[in-house]
């Protein structure tokens, strides 16, 4: 059973405000949830319209509804479970090779699917500023699709992150050279700007060159690429110089 | 002023059934409406919150108010025009030397942004199955960007297709060669399967190759990356490989 209490906190957590205020976020689905068991993420509670499909015997469970799983999850379609999961402190992880570096990414899907990205890659942190998007938005978790568990994300000041950094930071946007003659670095940041605005002046005043997907198509009026795929190409050219050495 | 009866035809075009019955489609926002001038889609009539700031003097233009607007979008956020467009008949562009060959994709979103990646990447023509999510789909031409009517999308019997396609087919799945060895040949079909279930067998029956990205992180649970994404990742080491060359 759910209380009318618990529910009204599960609902506050898709404001930040209130994530912070309980130190708790929300995932949905058994699949992620599974995932938790081998992070560092602590589990506090799951709720679950079928507990014995989620196979985690030693789990806080609470066996709901489908009614009552209706009004905690976030999501249009709601799976089988949503567990109530603790939010850790993070810790800066030094001496990272390749890092992604977002500047102001306000769309939780993007956001999202660039976590998934760099968990592909094996990236291991991703820094960002401290007005992107939270990590624990239930949208922007959903989207990672569980790779927010194994990829480091840090929310800080990213000028003076960038001024320290010993990598040689990249910024992207529309005029900048192109990413199959560039020679990446053994060392590098790789900015990602505001979906709208790009990278803010202060972060450009910072990089050492900006990179370009070209354009093969022979019209002028084809909208530029979503940042997240723009980070994914960008990504598949890294790795693609990487393996080629 | 909006007609019921005109308002009962606009909102009946989120199904492929009535697009068909009426030869229309709709497409929102000013800029690509614009752009439809300089393509063989010929627009039908156009409803404007904003008709001056269309600027489109010659088209059959009708003023409507904001609330008029909201019953006819597609949209959560409409903007400021809906142009209602007259489907045109579709003609297949032979010995295109590279194509994309959507093999039942179902999300309008991820149909729209391969349309938009093959629009960027100047890929004259993706041909589909005839389960894909059809492209005057309301969700898939948003998707795309305006990039529908850069690209010729045809819908066809694949199968037949392929088959008679001098092109070398390569498909994408989870254990094919990685796309950092693989040498790319001068003319390919790409193809992409369906989001849960991959390419249908008789499809993969016609290949050559399959593709792989591959994964540098270490987790296994990491999930598969999105077709839209793999797509323009794909994309990407091809035409790194021809720049290269």
């Amino acid at each position: 059973m759910l209380t009318a209490h618990t529910i009204k906190i599960l609902q506050s957590l898709d404001r930040k405000k209130y994530r912070q205020k309980h130190g708790l976020f929300a995932v949905e689905g058994n699949k992620i949830i599974r995932e938790l068991r081998s992070s560092r993420y602590k589990i506090r509670e799951i709720f679950s319209i079928n507990p014995s499909g989620l196979d985690m015997p030693d789990a806080n469970l609470v066996a709901i509804g489908e009614s009552e799983l209706k009004k905690i999850s976030f999501l249009q379609n709601p799976r089988d479970s949503l567990a109530l999961v603790e939010i850790p402190e993070t810790e800066f992880v030094p001496d990272c090779r390749l890092q992604l570096v977002l500047d102001g990414i306000q769309d939780p899907g993007n956001f999202g699917t660039i976590v998934r990205l760099a968990d592909w890659f094996g990236i291991e942190q991703v820094i960002c500023s401290e007005d992107t998007v939270d990590l624990y938005n239930p949208k922007a978790i959903m989207s990672t699709m569980g790779s927010f568990s194994r990829v480091n994300v840090i929310y800080t000041d990213i000028t003076a992150f960038l001024k320290e950094s010993p990598n040689m930071s990249l910024g992207t946007d529309m005029d900048g050279q192109s990413i199959y003659s560039f020679a990446f670095p053994e060392r590098m940041n790789i900015i990602l700007g505001n979906e709208g605005s790009g990278m803010r002046p202060e972060t450009e005043s910072l990089i050492s060159h900006n990179l370009t997907i070209p354009r093969f198509g022979n019209s002028k009026a084809t909208e530029s690429l979503n940042v997240s795929m723009a980070a994914g190409i960008i990504l598949g050219q890294i790795f693609s110089a990487k393996e080629g050495r």
